[in-house]
């Protein structure tokens, strides 16, 4: 399955805390939609996310994130990972 | 160590192949700047790169960067890492 990075922005004074609650809440929808979240980082001074994950196609982690927090991402990048 | 994702943009053009030869050279200087570049993604058709990496401030994966290939990041953020 194809692996995406999305971000989410203009999250000034969200913690990782936070952040790290809605992960726990995508978990919790995601096979409704097919998705395996896999990691996030959160820069808690910018305010900005980035979710990684496997997906069937690029609509469907912001479906998850829609149904599980509603924070959708700002932008979605299909991706080739390296290391 | 603080982690750092740095955002490469404006590559279209340039392949996973490419990207994976520089991220080679990143690794040959990373130790001269004290930083451990971790993994990298690609989104060929939009030209983006994201490299994750830990270092000792958030100037030195981009002067890794600069003396490794040149490429500099637009944009760096300190994160803190969930899954």
């Amino acid at each position: 399955m194809p692996r995406y990075t999305d971000v989410h922005r203009s999250l000034k004074g969200t913690t990782f805390k936070d952040v790290a609650a809605a992960h726990q809440k995508d978990l919790s929808v995601q096979n409704k939609y097919g998705v395996m979240f896999l990691k996030f980082w959160v820069d808690e001074k910018e305010g900005t996310v980035f979710c990684l994950s496997e997906a069937p196609n690029r609509e469907a982690p912001a479906k998850a994130h829609g149904e599980a927090h509603g924070l959708l991402p700002h932008e979605t990048y299909e991706v080739l990972e390296g290391s």
